[in-house]
């Protein structure tokens, strides 16, 4: 028997790589024989790296660059060298994590960082890119990142631009002669789940800039500073990207991305997916065990248990997903390729304790599980040869 | 495919007749076409009558007699006409529960009201009788029920003693002349989970008087009362039961079914699985549903979900156990005939929220126990027609 197991970190109580492990543990109590193919999930956000670089058998590599703020910060970043692929979490650098509330500054904040992880993984031999873009602090629109692969961002008097969105607003011309020859030919998937334009109400200053840091002030001049952003960007890349979704990812580092890499910008789940080889994975496989944290009627869509689904139903094998809460109303995803939904908790508990219970859990609701399909496994084994 | 559902109740959340109709609920929502026999369970305790009735197709008969204090009560016992049969529970006339902590005096309660709901059920009919002896305030080793049958208690003087346990001090003689043939030849169940005898340290008096109003005085009369008691009942029934396990369930009134009636104890559950024929209805079964409140590796013993369980191994019927909690260590009970324990908590919640969703928690359980089961049935079917 085989069981594939592509669970989503648990967010706070464990990781994808825990929670797999924890299955795999339920399901060997009770079917000591099975084949447990571990490949755990992530959808772009925290945690993308670890799970991939444990799907894919890659390493982590720790090198020092800049924070959003500029300071000194260690980040990690996945390789797998086998595959020349690098797994960069934008949120490494650039994260809002990385910076307290009170120094948070959109004005001024860069992706630079984003530009040396890309640097250190090409030195190390990358062709292939998975970028997360969650958790971003900036609001620079990439100009940082494109500064550390080695653009040039001039004003009218050809003076290099000082940092951040801010600075944008007398942005003249960008020089992408220098620009590291390796990035531009190798290839980008962004794994991003917000579909956001660049500029406007809906673009990514106004809607995510208030929580970096940026007053009412500040949105305005960074929109403006933007909107001339994407004007010189459109010129001098030869591409228009403004307006698609997702270009205002991450502080508008999707606009970057998607101008000036070989890029494609898909659903974290299926960058992820993809990556990890999951469909293939999925061959032969006779379930396919997810999860997460919560899943409810709302709030699934686009999330990881249901890309699993997907690929899942493409494979002809059935899905069962484990959470913390299966909320009500998830009744509505059975019609979505969910064998069945099953709550992890196994009495009442207060959230720090199922938190912390969360793997042990996990593991006991996978063994009963089992023990449940072993009784349909009998009993319609008995039928089939009864019918035949 | 049939279903069996003999859960029994979950304490403070549902009675066994509501749990076995959301396990309906939940296996009908995922198949629809299953035969779904309702048993509900008990253990002898409260809730008893109730699952009978349910199970047996009989009804609720109410009729006023006197609790344990002598005060007026109406109580309710249950009668299956087609059987000759009455459930009566202890309690419904000398419960605990019907005497406020600062009334009860173990001294003087008296089970007369229990000798009043027998003749009742005798007047309609009864042959057959299963007595649930849990939750009593009594101590007065069944003295008040003999009575209210027809006995009659004397002292040296030939004179009839006052209600309770301390007055049988001054017994003399058991006057049995008079007691209800009708009684005499009926058969009763006794459903005791108590296996105390009538006296001593480990005997009625001492370890249930206190928690029945006795202070270390009464607890030291009540003793040599029912000694005195002990010595002529043996004399004028010819049966010394004293020293039977049993004898010293609800206060004593153990002994008084064993020496003057037609009686059998046993376990509260296999009385009830008895009734309820529970055995018969198993013929055919694909599954057993049973559950209760809590499951853990503890306190599991002789409780109502492993006599199910126990009955459901000897027609080789796999048994899967629902609880709104499975604690730590549940797991060896996987050696003693359950496939599998779930537990019916959706989502972190607090105990009163917990005890509110029950029925919901328990249906949405089910329902998710069918749906692997049907993905079991399906792939041991293919596996089957692939073998034969």
């Amino acid at each position: 028997m085989k069981f594939v197991l592509a669970p989503d970190s648990f967010k706070e109580s464990m990781s994808a790589v825990e929670a797999a492990t924890a299955l795999e543990r339920g399901i060997r109590s009770v079917f000591p024989g099975a084949e447990c193919v571990r490949v755990p999930m992530a959808d772009g956000g925290e945690g993308t790296v670890n799970a991939m670089v444990a799907a894919c058998g890659g390493e982590i590599v720790e090198t020092e660059v800049q924070d959003a703020r500029g300071r000194p910060v260690l980040a990690a970043y996945g390789y797998v060298a086998a595959e020349q692929l690098a797994i960069i979490e934008v949120a490494a650098s650039a994260g809002i994590h990385l910076v307290a509330a009170a120094d948070r500054d959109a004005r001024t904040a860069s992706t630079y960082g984003v530009g040396q992880l890309i640097t250190d993984a090409l030195d190390r031999g990358a062709s292939r890119f998975v970028i997360g873009l969650g958790g971003s602090v900036t609001n620079d629109g990439g100009a940082g990142m494109l500064h550390a692969l080695g653009a040039r961002l001039f004003d009218s008097a050809e003076r290099d631009l000082d940092c951040g969105g801010a600075a944008l607003a007398r942005l003249c011309r960008i020089d992408l002669e220098g620009f590291d020859p390796r990035a531009r030919s190798a290839s980008f998937e962004i794994a991003s789940d917000v579909a956001n334009p660049l500029l406007g109400p809906g673009g990514t200053t106004a809607v995510f800039g208030p929580q970096k840091g940026a007053d009412p002030q500040a949105v305005q001049d960074l929109e403006e500073a933007l909107t001339v952003f994407a004007r010189v960007l459109t010129a001098d890349s030869g591409r228009s990207v403004a307006e698609l979704p997702g270009a205002g990812a991450a502080g508008g580092l999707g606009a970057a991305f998607l101008a000036c890499f070989d890029s494609r910008m898909r659903r974290g789940v299926e960058v992820v997916m993809e990556a990890a080889l999951l469909e293939r994975r999925l061959s032969g496989a006779d379930f396919v065990f997810t999860g997460e944290g919560s899943i409810d009627g709302q709030t699934l869509h686009g999330k990881t248990p249901l890309g699993v689904a997907e690929a899942a139903a493409r494979n002809g094998v059935p899905v069962i997903a484990f959470a913390g809460r299966v909320g009500p109303g998830s009744e509505v995803l059975y019609d979505q390729g969910f064998a069945a939904l099953v709550p992890i908790v196994q009495e009442v508990s207060d959230l720090p304790q199922a938190l912390t219970d969360g793997p042990a859990n996990l593991e006991r609701a996978a063994a009963t599980v089992c023990r449940i399909l072993a009784l349909g496994l009998s009993a319609g084994a008995a039928r089939g040869a009864q019918t035949s």
